[in-house]
């Protein structure tokens, strides 16, 4: 679990190759951020379009349906 | 927690206001995604552009990370 610290000091953890969950403020919210990300010109990591932005009570209801999603996919 | 099926058979449940998490299969790979939607003209619910499809593997590693993940909102 290769966890790290963007350039605006926000937490994040490696999920993959280039994506990443994170968590961030925005205007005194909390988002639980799942997204894509890009090595820019500069060899910076960069946000990509790919990926969405929880607030704390969708990640709570996210959390909630985990148990039924893993069944989901064991029964696969 | 609202679970349902779309029009594809694919299930999902509800994780906030026309958003949802839900299970598919993408020429043989079963993916997680996190995404979206919004109501077509027709009534139908379908898939907006803000949402993530997570691998297996990805989605295995969001679920290692989440004790962190937790942590990291409850220091918050």
């Amino acid at each position: 679990l290769v966890k790290g610290t963007d350039s605006e000091g926000n937490t994040y953890w490696e999920i993959g190759h280039n994506r990443r969950v994170g968590v961030s403020k925005f205007k005194g919210t909390t988002l639980i951020n799942i997204r894509e990300y890009f090595t820019a010109p500069d060899g910076e990591m960069r946000p990509g379009k790919k990926g969405i932005s929880l607030t704390l009570d969708q990640y709570k209801a996210l959390l909630g349906a985990i148990p039924e999603l893993n069944d989901e996919l064991r029964s696969q």
